[in-house]
């Protein structure tokens, strides 16, 4: 069974082929390449291809054209989140965002040229049959449309300066981050020809595994900086943000993310049991986000 | 046979009906509905139903879905290139435009919305083939994309105050309008399943006609105006815009026109002649775009 790391450097390679081939106009392309190539973590396309690996090594091939348009629809969201008009990030991973580096319009329109793509990636991969990619296709318009991480994003925005409740946030987040994560284990059992029940368990597993990560995104923020609860909910007043840390103070959040790491470790445990695969490879996948009790 | 006045009651009413259907939260789907029904003339879903009802008009119910996802892919460049980082522009149609109506964050991601909608909407159509309906996912990725109208729209910002020659206007124009226009009746051809030589016949139609509707559009600003050449010269050194008008004149813009429209009216007579059917009903496209010599 391949590694983590070899995972890895079969999506790179892959990319890079793909980016090679590329015929897009260079002042497209470059703005394009620019944010593909980030220095991001590639999470969510790892995740698709571990799930194939453990299925049968032999998949992983079949997962790749999907996995490169899973990080284009990531990466158009990062540009677009990172714009003046909404998060206004000038930084992400150590270097200029895309509007900074370029400029606006040409951030606008790479994020907009990812997007488009991203469908086209998947519509032209004869690796697969019809069928499935147009079950990816449609999955992936819905993870990441009006009903997905689009509306989440909106949500996201507006409930800067409002009180929230825990229901709320959980809510956003689900669209923002968990469908896209949700989608990344839902197409390895598409392209893998899973049963429903094992699409179901792969489902349950991206959907906890989506509010993990975000929890500890959350605690790893005031953690880090070293905020005890006084100053945390001071903090939360001045940038108005609702994180799990201010509905929950920083144990409640701790406390919180155990769970949902608990919740992914049964999901697995229950998926090895039905499929008799060792799906325990999902589990390195939650490693990072353990944090000091 | 079905008029065009027809025709757009049948997709206004079936534009109407998917918008209800839409689960998007509330706060979304008022910007994606704002932009869609703010009045456009629907010239590319009427294309592609057009030229599907000279095929048979049985056909037409299967070019909805198509259609509709056309006008998303449109309704969203027109949002986006609104913004204030692209034209800026504040007023469309006679309306506010999506981020003067809403806000700017609002504006970036009802565009986002309707551009991944567009592609999960072709995917759902059971009326079409799997087959027939991934090649309209790969034509209109394709058209819209980063080798399509994403490329011109980056194009046409960029040569804003540069001079640019005959060829370089005509490729910008290829690629922001005239890839989306072939598209209508490409689809119309995948649709009702023509051979290759009548689907080349109104893609070459779909081709002369975006470059008649742009020189079209660049002749109506000036002479509606009534501007001379004189000022035309002027207007252009001060907006830094080159249009067909400032590189060929008015009357040359006016025979470049007509030479176009020649170019498809040929189109339409070797298409009548190769599939007997009456494809001068695409002719009334033709008529608004006429202009007094």
């Amino acid at each position: 069974m391949a590694h983590t790391g070899e995972l890895r450097a079969k999506f790179e390679m892959a990319l890079q082929e793909h980016i090679v081939s590329l015929q897009t106009p260079l002042e497209l392309v470059k703005p394009m390449v620019y944010s593909l190539n980030g220095g991001g973590k590639r999470l969510r396309p790892l995740l698709l291809l571990t799930a194939l690996n453990i299925k049968d090594p032999k998949l992983v091939e079949k997962g790749l054209k999907t996995s490169i348009a899973l990080e284009y629809i990531h990466t158009y969201s990062l540009i677009h989140d990172d714009l003046p008009a909404m998060d206004n990030d000038d930084m992400r991973r150590g270097q200029p965002t895309s509007h900074i580096k370029f400029d606006e319009a040409t951030a606008i329109l790479a994020g907009d040229a990812l997007e488009t793509d991203a469908f086209g990636i998947i519509a032209n991969d004869d690796q697969l049959s019809e069928e499935k990619r147009l079950q990816l296709i449609l999955e992936l318009s819905f993870a990441a449309g009006s009903n997905g991480m689009v509306a989440g994003q909106l949500y996201d925005i507006n409930s800067d300066g409002q009180k929230i409740t825990l229901e709320e946030l959980k809510q956003i987040h689900l669209l923002k981050t968990g469908y896209l994560f949700m989608f990344a284990v839902k197409a390895a059992a598409i392209i893998s020809g899973a049963d429903s029940k094992e699409k179901d368990l792969l489902n349950q597993f991206g959907n906890h595994y989506g509010v993990a990560y975000q929890i500890h995104n959350d605690l790893k923020d005031v953690v880090n900086i070293g905020m005890d609860q006084d100053s945390l909910l001071h903090s939360d007043e001045a940038n108005g943000k609702t994180t799990y840390p201010t509905l929950l103070g920083i144990d409640g959040a701790k406390e919180a993310l155990l769970a949902e790491i608990d919740a992914c470790h049964r999901c697995l445990k229950i998926l090895e049991l039905e499929s008799k695969l060792n799906y325990q490879g999902l589990a390195q996948f939650l490693k990072p986000l353990s944090i000091e009790k």
